[in-house]
């Protein structure tokens, strides 16, 4: 079918309406204005702004208060305003917007079919261009996931969610990265290997997320000692200067269909491998990363349970990596437990500092997975032997480096003048027999810490007085829970009496063996 | 898990943004105000409202004009403060919004599984409280459709569409309906069912849908007629006094949510026969229906292409309509090709009048078709022997009764002081061959009357000036096309140029003989 053309229509004079309405473009025309009137919009249609040659897509909200939008005039919500680049009281014309050109392509999906390369590509060009209602794009992330993407299909998307964003080069042969799949609480190992890894000289660019479903992200937990937000010429700066940075990755815009999705995956909880490889693969590519290590963690309440499924994922992962040019890795690790004590943004801080500080109650198991990454990070540059690098990055921790280097990067990013400080109200959850630990509940536990407050209360979270092995008394402390505001402790409090601490104690010989030695 | 508690928080006061946001609730807040900081709200998040016991949900907008919103105050747009029901300048209070509390149920039907009569429930009571976002409410139905629902399901979920809503109580025994599942252009058998059935004295409280893919609903093509857009308090009186009306459904809020997932399916062209059952029988049941027929047209361009999908589909309503406590019938009718001559409003409108005036050109086929459908509507009268119903009908309309009873309605509803005109501008599309029509195909058609204008432009559309069976000869014109606007003229006629006519000429034999003959 031809696409139908859009009909001319009158000239509206734009105006500024001083509402921030985030990522959704919003329009207010006049209800007597002759244009609303004669295209037949409604409120909510879906409308084209165009002026100069540049041409936005908003939603049209109807106004009836002539100080606000006045007929004639086109109102423009801040963001659909910065995005016209245009002066109040430039001509703009609008019409109906035209539906996705990709329409047909995820109708196909929603019926079950395979799409190839060329549907993908229109898919990430509407998507990116905001095309896409939150609607249309849940069809399309469900209907992937149900009818589940075999692995050309996942080569596919990742590819066309590269091509639809910038890539950065860095101009550079090795520009390493890491990046843990998820789903372990404490789990803040980045901030250990990005220090490591700078000091010895290896770019390694890292941008990190906040946490949306978990009690804290890397940029939380940095964020207790530096400002993460960081404008891209900043973050440009700093890596030039220090080989690596920790800060928020969501102002450097890279690959924009990815944020587009998790904005309507992580809602919904949608997690399929095929969403999950695209979605990190076109990110580490569009930030220019040559060599990539992947950590999947692997244990009864990880994101990942089974060493089968792992095996699946990290094939998948080397089947895309290859064929898109990525120097990629897959480690899979010991995900039976929270990694370190701290859960929550200044417990995780305190616990990454420790390590770093060569503190004698410094968490071994963050520390030691720390160092087999960073070790992992640093073989991919060719002068150092293979095997040879965990020796490097211990030498490099315990020489002070890595805490210099961490110190370097906070300076540079901003050093909070004023830490944030533990949440005043705490209680510990005991021990209700003697025993050993054999099982932390990953869910359970992350699901405490936000509940406590975590991570919008930097100070909140739960403290693990014992991990798996660990013997414990009748009585005597498993973890203590802090929070910050009464309400919030309360919460806590009575979700581990209505669902039990997530600790299981048994006999010594019950803790299971980890999957892996890593 | 428990629900987390609200928080309490401060007390702003309330004031009415005059901005028409249609079904989606906004609300205001300045960025300077205190509970907008304090709460860690942003742009688009979900926040529940509340005053004396009433509360409502809204998404946010952050202004940054005290003019429209000070610090301090709250905002409305006109929808979310009508309802409110309150006065400017009263205390409200505001909060985040919990989540649905059906997600998890939601998270079960996405990964696959098949939800209890329970779940259902809870599903439809966040859908109808507007719990739902619209990505939300897009992974419920392609979750739904993808799985597939079985008949259980269907029923569970049309029972629970149908409890979340209103249902009416006409204090009658016998309140009749028809309803047929679409797809056939020019298929207004309602406007004339209505009036023989309403005559012979039975109540048949059918309120229409407009056009939403077609290129005209039965509300359209009344519309060239009467006034449609009627009060809820009207369209009773109405149908208290005439015993039957032609009234567009849209104001009488019957099974909410059904309302609010066509809002999702039509774009995504969703159309599963679970849902499709559980969106017609709860609409009919929240109407007061007692006694219901239901029309499924098969056909290789109509939604139902094959005699045992039909029958498939058949099953489902009896299935679900008589657990439901519903009189159902189901007639499989011919959907080889549109119904009468016109597609589109004016061109249905002249067909159905001229079946109502007896005219000696009105077409054979809306009459046929109108009559026995009316007949079966009849023969719900326990009076009415088995059989007679077709007689009935038919004297209803050679009396001249339906005529009046017709005019009647038109009158009550509000007679359209001038009838809009057919498009001024036209063309015709003749045949390339002598030979016999042996297809035209219904959803070809269709879009063509659209592209034409319709149903926006009541005078556009198509008429047919040959139907299956008759015979043609080279450079003879097969249909008509009417628009009023140049620009859907050459659209009209470009689509004509790369898609054909729409028509299968051939030898007498080649045409298919009818899957039924009704």
């Amino acid at each position: 079918m031809p696409k139908k053309s859009v009909k001319a229509s009158g000239q509206l004079t734009l105006r500024r309406v001083a509402i921030d309405t985030y990522r959704e473009n919003v329009a207010y025309l006049h209800r007597e204005c002759e244009t609303y009137r004669a295209e037949g919009f409604q409120a909510l249609s879906k409308i084209e702004i165009s002026a100069n040659g540049n041409t936005i897509l908003a939603m049209l909200n109807v106004v009836d208060d002539a100080g606000l939008v006045a007929p004639g005039e086109l109102g423009l919500s801040e963001q659909a305003f910065a995005q016209m680049k245009l002066e109040p009281g430039t001509a703009v014309s609008v019409a109906h917007a035209e539906p996705p050109a990709s329409m047909e392509a995820l109708r196909k999906k929603i019926s079950g079919k395979r799409l190839d390369a060329k549907e993908y590509q229109g898919i990430a060009r509407d998507i990116a261009a905001h095309r896409y209602s939150k609607m249309e794009l849940a069809a399309f992330l469900v209907a992937a996931d149900q009818t589940g993407l075999d692995r050309d299909e996942v080569l596919f998307l990742t590819q066309a969610m590269t091509d639809t964003g910038t890539r950065l080069n860095w101009h550079e042969p090795l520009v390493a990265d890491k990046h843990c799949i998820g789903g372990i609480p404490g789990n803040r190992t980045s901030m250990l290997v990005v220090p490591i890894v700078a000091a010895h000289g290896m770019l390694i660019p890292k941008t990190s997320s906040r946490a949306i479903t978990s009690p804290s992200g890397t940029a939380d937990t940095m964020e207790v000692l530096a400002e993460v937000e960081l404008s891209p010429d900043k973050l440009h700066h700093i890596i030039r200067h220090q080989r690596g940075c920790i800060g928020w990755g969501g102002t450097a815009n890279l690959a924009p269909v990815d944020d587009v999705l998790i904005s309507v995956e992580r809602p919904l909880s949608l997690d399929s491998p095929g969403q999950m490889v695209a979605s990190i693969l076109s990110k580490k590519l569009s930030a220019g990363a040559t060599h990539l290590l992947i950590d999947i963690p692997v244990g009864p309440s990880a994101k990942v349970r089974h060493m089968h499924e792992a095996l699946a994922l990290r094939k998948l992962f080397e089947f895309v990596g290859d064929r898109l040019g990525i120097h990629l890795e897959v480690v899979i690790t010991d995900g039976r437990q929270p990694i370190g004590r701290g859960i929550g943004p200044v417990l995780e801080a305190r616990d990454v500092m420790q390590v770093l500080d060569n503190h004698p109650d410094a968490c071994d198991d963050l520390r030691q997975k720390a160092l087999r990454l960073a070790g992992r990070v640093l073989e991919f540059d060719p002068d150092v032997r293979g095997g040879q690098g965990y020796a490097i990055a211990r030498d490099i921790l315990e020489s002070g480096r890595a805490l210099a280097k961490m110190n370097a990067i906070i300076d540079a990013q901003g050093r909070k003048a004023r830490q944030p400080s533990l949440g005043p109200l705490s209680f510990a959850i005991n021990a209700e027999r003697d025993g050993t630990v054999i099982d932390i509940d990953n869910y359970h536990m992350a699901r405490l810490a936000r509940f406590a407050g975590a991570p919008m209360d930097k100070g909140a979270g739960v403290d693990l007085l014992k991990k798996l092995g660990d013997t414990a008394k009748k009585g005597e402390p498993l973890y203590r829970v802090h929070a910050e505001f009464q309400s919030d402790y309360d919460f806590a409090l009575r979700m581990t009496k209505e669902h039990g601490s997530g600790y299981t104690l048994g006999a010594a010989e019950d803790l299971p063996k980890a999957y892996v030695e890593f």
